[in-house]
């Protein structure tokens, strides 16, 4: 069984290593080398998360045998954001909502404060 | 080792059937019979992906012992959302070089219509 492509952005998005070479690479181009710099990883270590990240799109290795700077490829991205905004109006109806609790508690807090004895 | 809980969110949405289950429960709350009806799948199967659903705190399920109604918990997506939004510059960045290619290409074509004899 293939597959689809959002599965396999989300399942290569799914570790925090990973997503923390996306964060370098949005910074700019990056050998492995340079790469594998701020973690305390081995050179195949990164390499098998970068091939992950390869593999969803994430990210494009030039093909110059001496440099092979890592790019960051950002459609993956764009098409995850475009998934999870069908998503927005939920989350704000849940922040409005709190919002609401909150100051129904201040007006509630308010009149307690003048009633009370 | 414990995940965190944007790497467990991004794992939970690695599977089409669980982000279908996402979008029926986007509509209202449904039981776990419910869910499984559009899908070629055992109530174990479904419960299976729920409990994945469940764990990365996407699905609430309600605790009424006759009707244990499944709902959708929107603050995951809303981290989802805050995370990649800070990559927006990178595909906008993306689609300008496409429009400005695009445009490039129809003045070429302009140009080339005149100039040819």
């Amino acid at each position: 069984m293939r597959t689809d492509p959002l599965s396999q952005t989300f399942s290569a998005l799914a570790d925090p290593t990973r997503r923390a070479i996306l964060a370098r690479l949005a910074l700019g181009e990056a050998t492995v080398t340079e790469l594998a710099e701020p973690f305390d990883m081995s050179l195949p270590g990164v390499s098998k998360h970068l091939k992950v990240l390869q593999h969803a799109g994430l990210v494009v290795q030039g093909r110059n045998a001496q440099w092979r700077p890592c790019r960051l490829e950002p459609t993956p991205l764009h098409d995850v954001a475009s998934w999870v905004e069908q998503y927005r109006r939920l989350w704000e109806a849940r922040l409005d909502r709190l919002d609401q609790y909150l100051r129904d508690l201040q007006t509630q807090e308010a009149t307690d404060a003048r009633t009370d004895p």
